[in-house]
């Protein structure tokens, strides 16, 4: 049987330079939990130079406002949180229409086990008023964009999340169970279980409660999508995450022998909720073979998945597809949501490979 | 003296041909009320070819969904109100830093008399529930933008008015005592009194009642500035108009006698306010002199000044200034607000002449 290994390529694959984006390896998927060094990095800015002693969070808009340093939250009661994260704009280059923004491949996702205190305990100790809605999160990364869209002025990276969700949000300074690495937010970033990335904001530096929401940069024209209201489209800030099976092996264009057992191999994660099945397809969709699910489905994270696929007999070009199913019933669809705008690539991605 | 008429400019001022975007000519200020040939023209996309007869509007999303043709319209009790009518975009190619758009001068703004029924009486026959926010506004006008901000594929110009301002709004179907001309949205097209043009949709077809904040393409994408919330920069829908003087003669660069006595003119007007007074500078803003109004100053409608000015004895550049106050007590900035975005162009506009 030909398993291949994809432990060979075990660096970050850059996607851009200023600022840092760099995509993970295909080896992640070798194991459940990513490694810090091959996680995903996606900066807006600059990466922010911090000294862990001086760093303070503040938190305003409540009663009282309230400072926190690292001893501080370090004395809090500590929780640990597994969660995958994925970039919104994971698996862009593969969308047929070409789209704007940092060409994310396959890559842009990663698991980790992160360590800190939960935001809802922090942020009662500033005392909200019944009023607040939402809870806006700023990195100490900021900057301006000069082209369209451009930022209003320079900015702080900043995102929103709605009180109901912040009970669910780790304020996280360890990741793996080694202090955060400066490009992933040292000393403090958010984790927000199941939605995507952009929401996980780095290098926490300052909260603000606020009554009404908050209609950010990157909550508007970026990392948002279109919905339906009223027969309308209508733009709204980009939360959970969809339903997703990638494919890691074979790659694309792979040369696989013909009338051998190839074990088709990849990873499959839900937003908020959890993988049911994985299903596989070496006939375009008309039929579908479970795959073997290897790590136990759980709400947040990725369950990597295997399939041993016969392949044909004869030579020529075969197509793989993988799809997901989660345990609130979403099936991942076969054709691109285009109302998604560059975000969100979560539909079937076929993978064309070679039988020799 | 030197009293100089505008007057044979006396034609639209094409600014873009496809969609069609046309700008009143400097003569306009000489008459309080704008005659429809000489009115800005702002069309988003084709303007639509609609038989009155045919035509029908529908309001969705109150109890009752209620269609309404112009024969049921024209029975309801009718009401007239005059208005000057802004586009957000007007004075754009004046700013310094050049800025994305329709690059309108001074021209994009008019004042009518318009005629039809109130909308509060329109809505109030679909019932509306306790919980309704805004109105959306349709117009038949559609298309697709396809560069960078793209609309979601095809979409119709919509906007959406909270329920409160929706107390203020005429559905009009004449101008000036005429019926709409096509172009201005015959058969029917909402006049949001004191916000700017965008908001008064022509064409109208449909109405839809919803009870969260619609965030459409026309008011998010474009049509759209960043207000202060918690210290970030949160993206707000432009409303009401601001308060603006414009200086409608001299013209920039125009040459004027030296020793001599010059009626500089134009209008001023103040969204939602009155004017209360405008004053002229003639020295780069270092003393101010009172104009004469010369229309009875009156909400949502612009009030035409005058100012005789002794101009310098020696030859050289001059700088006229004119700034407004209204009722609110709203003052004509000096500067440009840069979270304007490209809209809401009111700051005080200098007008440089020479003195020959």
């Amino acid at each position: 049987m030909n398993v291949k290994s994809s432990t060979e390529a075990a660096e970050l694959i850059p996607r851009q330079s200023d600022p840092e984006n760099e995509e993970s390896p295909p080896s992640i998927f070798d194991r459940f939990l990513t490694p810090a060094e091959l996680f995903y990095v996606r900066n807006h800015f600059e990466t922010p130079r911090i000294d862990g002693r001086e760093w303070r969070l503040t938190v305003e808009g409540g009663a009282r406002r309230v400072e926190f340093d690292m001893t501080a939250l370090r004395s809090m009661e500590r929780a640990t949180l597994t969660a995958t994260l994925e970039c919104a704009g994971n698996s862009r280059a593969l969308l047929e229409e070409k789209a704007k923004g940092v060409q994310w491949a396959l890559g842009a996702v990663g698991t980790a086990e992160w360590t800190g205190v939960w935001l809802a305990d922090v942020l009662e100790r500033a005392e909200p008023a019944g009023g607040v809605k939402e809870v806006i999160l700023e990195g100490a990364d900021r900057g301006a964009i000069d082209e369209e869209p451009k930022t209003p002025g320079e900015i702080a990276f900043a995102r929103s999340i709605p009180l109901e969700k912040a009970r669910d949000v780790l304020l996280a300074w360890a990741m793996n169970g080694e202090d955060l690495p400066e490009r992933h937010g040292y000393p403090l970033r958010a984790i927000v279980p199941g939605w995507y990335g952009m929401a996980s904001v780095k290098w926490l530096r300052r909260m603000a409660l606020v009554e009404q929401p908050f209609q950010g940069y990157f909550q508007t024209f970026e990392y948002s999508r279109w919905v339906e209201m009223a027969g309308y489209r209508s733009l709204a800030p980009l939360h959970a995450g969809e339903v997703k099976a990638e494919i890691a092996a074979p790659a694309a264009g792979e040369a696989i022998g013909a009338g051998t057992t190839y074990r088709v191999r990849g990873a499959a994660w839900a937003g908020e909720s959890a993988i049911q099945t994985v299903e596989v397809s070496a006939n375009g969709g008309g039929a579908w073979d479970q795959a073997q699910l290897l790590d136990r489905p759980a709400r947040y994270c990725w369950t990597r998945w295997q399939y041993d696929w016969r392949t044909p007999s004869g030579r020529g070009r075969a197509t793989l597809m993988a799809r997901a199913r989660d345990a609130s019933g979403r099936v991942q669809p076969l054709e691109r949501n285009k109302l998604e705008r560059s975000y969100a690539v979560s539909h079937v991605l076929p993978v064309d490979v070679m039988i020799t």
